[in-house]
């Protein structure tokens, strides 16, 4: 059972939602940061429950779809102008219905709701958590380690996953989640966790080198005890250009 | 105007919808076959005026969406087992409340719907199309010769082949779009429309020999002017193996 005043405000929620969001449509949010070589979501833990959900919320009746899931990103982040794609639809039968069991058959959130799918690309550095009404607080956790999680928040999180590994030769992946200035061995590791396997060296530079969508940079990474490695940044008109038809080489 | 007959249909569909359907969400499919060496999507042309549409419809109360896909699709083509996919929520404001103008503004399909897009590959053969009580015919139309379009169609159908072309590494579109044995020209052709480029037919023959996916027949292609040309089946093991990881080369 939700504590009462916990559920005083739900229901007091659930009037406001009637009046300005459009029923049965919900948005969920995947937000990938990359930090310490390790790649993480934002996630947050519900009030009263020990199960965590992914940033979401609805839709204005006057409202695009993506500039709904900028607000809701904007909320949570405190970051603007957030790189958003839109990536499945989530539409099980009581995929969250069941979750307001106890509360009147009005309640807003006891709909049935289906689920726009959208991950989000920001740079780690840009953004201050926030939690929301309803969740005790918002942190990045490492994609190794995602603990429960509420309604099928679990399989968005991992179509989400899926789908970054499928449109990394589409999309401008890594430099939405690199910082401006990367050494090749972060960019090598970001590949690699999102690909979920090691990839050579060697054939990994040529690849990128090969590419030519990088400038490599006059400085170079200080203060590491080995060989400072060098420094690199994507090349803007380049990556547009060559991500325009996809890179043609697998990995 | 619409037609007075029409009219009072499209009334009656209204009353009937708001109980049996979920409001604002709607389901449009881009089904595509391939015939005599031309890739096609099967629209209907609606009544009383010259524009085409997707085949479409909604979803049940207590019914998937996948499964509300299918018996739309079942209802237009006669075919069950369709293979399905959805790719995409078209949700622009005003992307279809404005085709109602005309009718009160509690009308079902006045109210601001997002819609969610399916691509459907069949065995061109195996669908005999059938109009629906708003439209005047159901066909078949060469991907290269589509007419004006409702809505957002057209839109809609452009995003789906953009999508055949990204999951071609991914999904089995061959298999699912050709007949069960088929000569390499075709599955070049097929290729050459998806990509909408055209491929060497030496490096095609080797890459796709070299993915061992395909079985090569004991009998040849009867009745040209010029040589027999070999036959092939997709192994199924073999494909769905590949399919899994995707295939590393582009294209």
């Amino acid at each position: 059972m939700h504590d009462p005043s916990l559920r005083i405000l739900i229901e007091e929620w659930s009037e406001k939602a009637w009046k300005e969001y459009i029923p049965h449509i919900s948005i969920d949010c995947v937000v990938f940061g990359f930090h310490n070589s390790s790649l993480k979501v934002l996630l947050l833990k519900i009030k009263d429950q020990e199960v965590w959900g992914l940033p979401g919320g609805y839709m204005g009746k006057q409202e695009a779809i993506n500039d709904a899931a900028s607000r809701i990103l904007k909320e949570r982040t405190g970051a603007r102008d957030i790189y958003l794609q839109q990536f499945r639809v989530f539409t099980d039968l009581n995929r969250s219905e069941g979750f307001f069991e106890e509360y009147d058959n009005t309640l807003w959130h006891k709909q049935r709701f289906i689920s726009v799918g959208f991950y989000a690309l920001v740079n780690y550095i840009d953004v201050v958590p926030v939690t929301d009404p309803f969740s005790d607080t918002c942190e990045w956790v490492d994609i190794d380690s995602i603990p429960e999680m509420m309604m099928d928040h679990r399989a968005i999180f991992d179509k989400a996953l899926i789908t970054l590994r499928k449109e990394l030769n589409y999309k401008p992946i890594g430099d939405k989640l690199l910082q401006d200035k990367f050494t090749m061995p972060e960019l090598q590791k970001l590949y690699e966790i999102i690909l979920g396997k090691k990839l050579n060296r060697g054939n990994f530079y040529r690849k990128m080198i090969g590419y030519d969508i990088l400038d490599k940079q006059d400085e170079s990474r200080k203060g590491g005890a080995h060989k400072s490695p060098n420094l690199y940044k994507f090349n803007p008109e380049k990556y547009t250009a060559a991500l325009k038809d996809g890179f043609k080489e697998g990995w």
